[in-house]
């Protein structure tokens, strides 16, 4: 791989910072989503290790956040560089297409040659230097021409991730990892997953894309063109006295839809999708299993302990705790327990039933009780 | 069974208040014994329930209550019409030979014919009339001469009581169930257990023991004469100004043992002691286990909840949660569960382990936490 020095020229970092993580209730809330954590005992919030693994390619500069207005503070504190031309708030969550596909118009209009990339602020990437090296290798490819995304060599038949279907390989100068996408496959069964990783054809869709801004906004314009218009006349006005009118009269009104389905599927389609196989590291922990995983660095049998000063008395306990009150927490003879201590509500399960938190989140809203949201 | 109407003649109860109820914890504490809590969702606590049976068979000034120094001020709050010469303070424990044997020793000295029945302030019984129905019949064998214990019917093989061998009918005036003890029996295995419950001639030993106070203290001055003598010293300075230099002299010499070993083996040993069947429900609630099958009246697969306010939420999730916090307590798929939430302490483990609670509070108390206990 080749040795990266400085940032690289026109490219620009994109981090939508949204998402609530429901099935990480009660550490993840509406008030501090799980960006807003350190779920790896870095002592950093995800969205700073997201930031400070970015910033050798782009530079203070050139890295956009995209979060709600409620965030802004939170974001700033984490990120003091951020540059204020670079945060786009929100009025209202309205999916990756519009938050991605604003930042991407705002910053075509500020540099037409503009390659922009978008990663989640909520996902833990353990070896950056690899990371860095597959970006630099997607930028290649997007420059080409081709829209890209960077897939993650499956170490386990996850049932937890998309797939992505690799198809012929790429020709790209600097990217010798670079493949077509064949086809997108949604949260495959525990066979199919087998088979997939069995294959070698299957990566992990880790929802990170890079292309030059104006590719991806003619992807957009072709299959929504009205999302694409809205987009283009709020970016006009974004520097300008007229933004928040715009804005306003624009942003509500928008089609709330994943960017894997309004650019990625219909680019695949098309033969426009290209994929770099990334060999680092990756999870999105989307429950507290993948949070007791990542944790334990794949160690079954053992304990894992989230919290700072967290006091934890185990007695052949297997799971994970996360602790962010300061009473002590005594466990039991409890195999793959989850404890979630938090100081106005307790969740307890298991591993097993780690992805039915959600269920626990609908229920309280139901119930009315917001402030536990 | 005759109908009781009034308190019984010269029957005095004692009510030793002692004992942490390590595997209670964190719900029973040093400063807040078990006791002192409410574990049957009756809104009193175990001392009061205790106090309001015995009230019939003793009036307000037939009952005297033993406890430590520390837990003066809550037993009279929780005990407000309990007499002033009716409460004996321990400077320090030293188990139910001597708790016991000095309330006896102070009553008979105050009434020579005195029959005293010991009753702990943390076990529940729920039929109160049959209860009292069985103390009257105990009265009658003590007036009898007998020391006389209360043997409770078993309804299962539990390993978790002691038992008693019951011998030859015994027949006493007012008496129908008496019967001679044969011997006591410690703990069982279940096997042991189950062939004890099928044979019909064991009862489990609910530590209840009623005497004329003379033969109570005769029967300990044959086995263990310098407690004896202890006793009956504090005893004949206890209504006079000698009172505290006499009692600061000799208690904290004195021999702790349980009433078990220095009175009712050696009576039972010699023939001495009788024993009344007791067909009312009755359980120590010694551990987390005992207490979810209490609340669920026996049921498995229920989830059990004890605490005023308590707010859970539970999917498919069996065991007990007991709520001394106002937070939100989410149980998601977990089996036979024990979860005990106060302010500063979590307990998490199963109705399988939770024998195994005291094995925490050692550990606790090694590390020197003692606010924890």
């Amino acid at each position: 791989m080749e040795r990266l020095e400085g940032p690289l020229a026109d490219f620009h970092a994109i981090i939508p910072a949204g998402g609530v993580g429901s099935r990480l209730w009660p550490l993840s809330r509406a008030e501090a989503p799980k960006f807003l954590h350190d779920l790896t005992g870095s002592g950093h919030t995800l969205l700073r290790d997201t930031w400070q693994r970015l910033l050798p390619l782009c530079g203070e500069d050139g890295i956009t956040v995209v979060t709600g207005r409620a965030h802004r503070g939170a974001v700033e504190k984490q990120l003091p560089e951020l540059r204020a031309q670079n945060i786009i708030l929100e009025t209202e969550p309205k999916d990756s297409s519009a938050a991605i596909g604003l930042a991407a118009a705002i910053l075509h209009r500020r540099n037409p040659d503009v390659v922009i990339g978008s990663f989640a602020a909520d996902h833990v990437i353990s070896d950056a230097p690899r990371f860095r090296a597959a970006v630099a290798e997607a930028v290649a490819v997007a420059r080409a021409g081709y829209i890209t995304t960077i897939g993650i060599t499956p170490t386990e038949p996850s049932v937890g991730f998309g797939y992505i279907r690799c198809g012929a390989d790429l020709d790209v100068d600097g990217a010798p990892h670079a493949e077509l996408v064949e086809r997108f496959v949604e949260k495959p069964d525990l066979d199919t997953a087998t088979a997939y990783v069995a294959s070698g054809d299957y990566l992990w869709n880790a929802g990170m894309f890079i292309a030059r801004a104006d590719r991806l906004l003619a992807q957009l314009a072709e299959t929504h063109p009205e999302l694409h218009d809205g987009l283009l006349q709020m970016a006009e006005a974004w520097d300008t006295p007229k933004r928040d009118r715009v804005v306003d009269a624009i942003w509500p009104m928008l089609t709330k839809i994943a960017i894997d389905y309004s650019v990625a599927e219909p680019a695949a389609a098309a033969g426009r999708l290209a994929v770099v196989r990334g060999d680092f590291p990756w999870d999105d922990v989307g429950d507290f299993s993948s949070l007791a995983k990542l944790l334990s660095g794949g160690r079954t049998g053992d304990l894992a302990i989230l919290g700072e000063g967290a006091r934890v008395l185990a007695d052949s306990s297997s799971g994970v705790v996360v602790s962010q009150s300061q009473r002590l927490i005594s466990l039991i003879g409890v195999t793959d327990i989850v404890v979630v201590d938090t100081p106005d509500a307790l969740l307890v399960t298991t591993r097993e039933h780690a992805q039915r938190v959600k269920s626990v989140v609908d229920a309280i809203k139901l119930s009315g009780r917001n402030d536990l949201l």
